[in-house]
């Protein structure tokens, strides 16, 4: 059964060195009949949190029982432990530097072990590729079917990352930011059609995003029905509001990116 | 036997995002036995034109039975059909914009259906990532064995792109046009050898190509032949001609890109 | 057995064309059960030295009898050779161009055919893509079992690439040089801790290294060791020596880049 397992990769390797194909090596050669999937190696050199964007709208789409190995890693070589989290359906394996906290506020089981057992890792490891010595081969057994507490102890001391949260003003405003800005120029929120309830349900109310000094009123329900030149609000696949533009770059147009603060008005 | 199907993507979703791993994950949740290979995600945004060329110089390299899915899709969320196409021996998933018309214009078989069985897909459908809600699921059901019938009724009514030709002029004369520069430099035209015959055969002919304001008149059989500094008509990999040079670009030699025109004349 | 192998891709194809997904189609074609893996394919166009060194940093990585097929190849069309070479655990198809130089270095046993049984290649060879017409298909043979008698006579005239040195100069000096840069800026040099002995041992001593008119005088064990603006040495993960910075590109501080000329010296 182990043996259909998945393992995933999201990593700031990038894919100009041969980091990734040598991970993937790996895991290849502990279990040869595993199923690589690369979710993303473009997270920007040590973002942890667009690392962690990248893993929380990803993870779920993946088969039961899957391993997310994920290496954003600024620490390398350093103490930084290297941990094993298991919630529900999935397994995770990645340094502890929280680039897992956005998966364990949506999940109601979250155990975490500090990864000690140093006979699953390729020796002699080295200082500064823990994503081959030690994230993979663990990876690599876990998808094989060697239980997590193998691994190592469970620990509640890990690491959490300060998210970026929504911010209630005065005067039915919102205060968010821009998480990330993607391929098309879509600017990606930290802000839900929850949190802007005005924008859905029977009665949609008139509201005001504010970002760069400019004013988006508009609400479209996909990205061809914003008239040309147009930037508006539309809800992004990730279940976040996204601000964009039909065929363009929101991001280029406001010359906005990640980090962006965005306020919202309902009237 | 259905088992071992392969499905591909080729789209313009770019690899900074996890948009390509996620679809990944949809396929393997269905269907984990399938094979899945990334053609090409790095058709320029909103590209039916490149998309087009990109699928037909590919698609006939996989094995039969191959699901090739395609999503350069700007309509997504609009009223535009999502389509599932059958050749001989392959299987296309789409949006109906026109993004298969080459493959259409070299097949005798092009079976359209449109896909309306809302069961295959991911619920709820976004307005926004089709490639993850219905063409991915749709296309590991079919890699399941589940068959094209199943997903809607055939149509005939399609878009159809419409494909830039090679013109005849007046005295031995073509009209043809850059359809993509590939990563050396290369000038891919939607020239083939068939339509200037005077560069093959028994007794090849003087010709002269015209591309941006230059002259080039020799043809080379690799691009090791050409010499330094020499930009030369050569018969590329897909069956078009191209206009190239050795260990350089001749797209930033000539300034000229994707849709540039070229002339020929033979003497 | 020969059902499990791996097969990988190293390239300077880049991922903009359908290239590679071709290549991965044509393997699939032939051996549906085999395992593909890209190592890398932004080698820079036609750069041997660059896919040498990419290679022999990966290639170990591998379940034994993977495949390794490696296309840099200015001289495609030519009368360059196709190769493949055999080592005790791996197997490599290239061409005859000196790119598998530095696995030569590192192998007891190195064993080079001339491909020369076109029956295992796609019909018609193409002038300008071999990686989809020769290099592809017999890896994918090769994976298969076919053994590599098969396929060509032993030769041992085949092309050895000139490698760069490390080259001793007087007074406890050397001089090496950088052959890479990776993604995060660190400058890989062809110095190994080897090299200069007085980096690790019981009593480490002083020493300088001199790039772009910098020196750098301090050794870190991991990149996160490093202080704020610092730029150190450190032991890579491919066995070589790095010169890098904490969270920063040390070629972006150096201006330096592929080939800078490192000098050593030891007090």
């Amino acid at each position: 059964m182990g043996e259909s397992r998945v393992v995933t990769f999201t990593t700031d390797f990038g894919l100009q060195d041969p980091f990734v194909g040598i991970m993937h090596g790996v895991v290849l050669s502990i279990h040869p009949h595993v199923h690589i999937v690369d979710i993303c190696h473009a997270v920007p050199s040590f973002d942890l949190l667009d690392g962690a964007w990248t893993l929380v709208q990803s993870y779920r789409y993946f088969p039961p029982q899957t391993v997310h190995v994920v290496v954003i890693d600024p620490g390398v070589g350093s103490a930084r432990r290297p941990i094993l989290a298991e919630t529900e359906n999935y397994l995770f394996v990645a340094p502890d530097n929280g680039v897992l906290s956005l998966v364990e506020a949506r999940e109601s089981r979250f155990t975490v072990r500090h990864i000690v057992s140093e006979s699953y890792f390729l020796q002699p490891v080295s200082q500064t590729f823990h994503g081959r010595d030690i994230f993979s081969p663990v990876a690599a057994w876990l998808s094989k079917g060697v239980t997590p507490a193998e691994f190592g102890p469970v620990i509640t001391d890990f690491v959490r990352l300060p998210i970026p949260r929504v911010e209630r003003l005065g005067g039915n405003g919102l205060r968010g930011a821009v998480i990330r800005v993607d391929k098309f120029g879509n600017l990606v929120t930290n802000l839900t059609a929850q949190d802007v309830p005005a924008l859905s349900g029977a009665r949609p109310r008139q509201f005001e995003f504010l970002i760069s000094g400019k004013s988006v009123v508009h609400l479209r329900g996909s990205y061809a029905e914003g008239a040309e030149d147009e930037i508006f609000v539309i809800a992004g696949s990730s279940g976040y509001l996204e601000i964009a533009a039909n065929r363009a770059s929101a991001a280029e147009k406001l010359q906005a990116g990640a980090g962006a603060e965005v306020r919202v008005v309902v009237y």
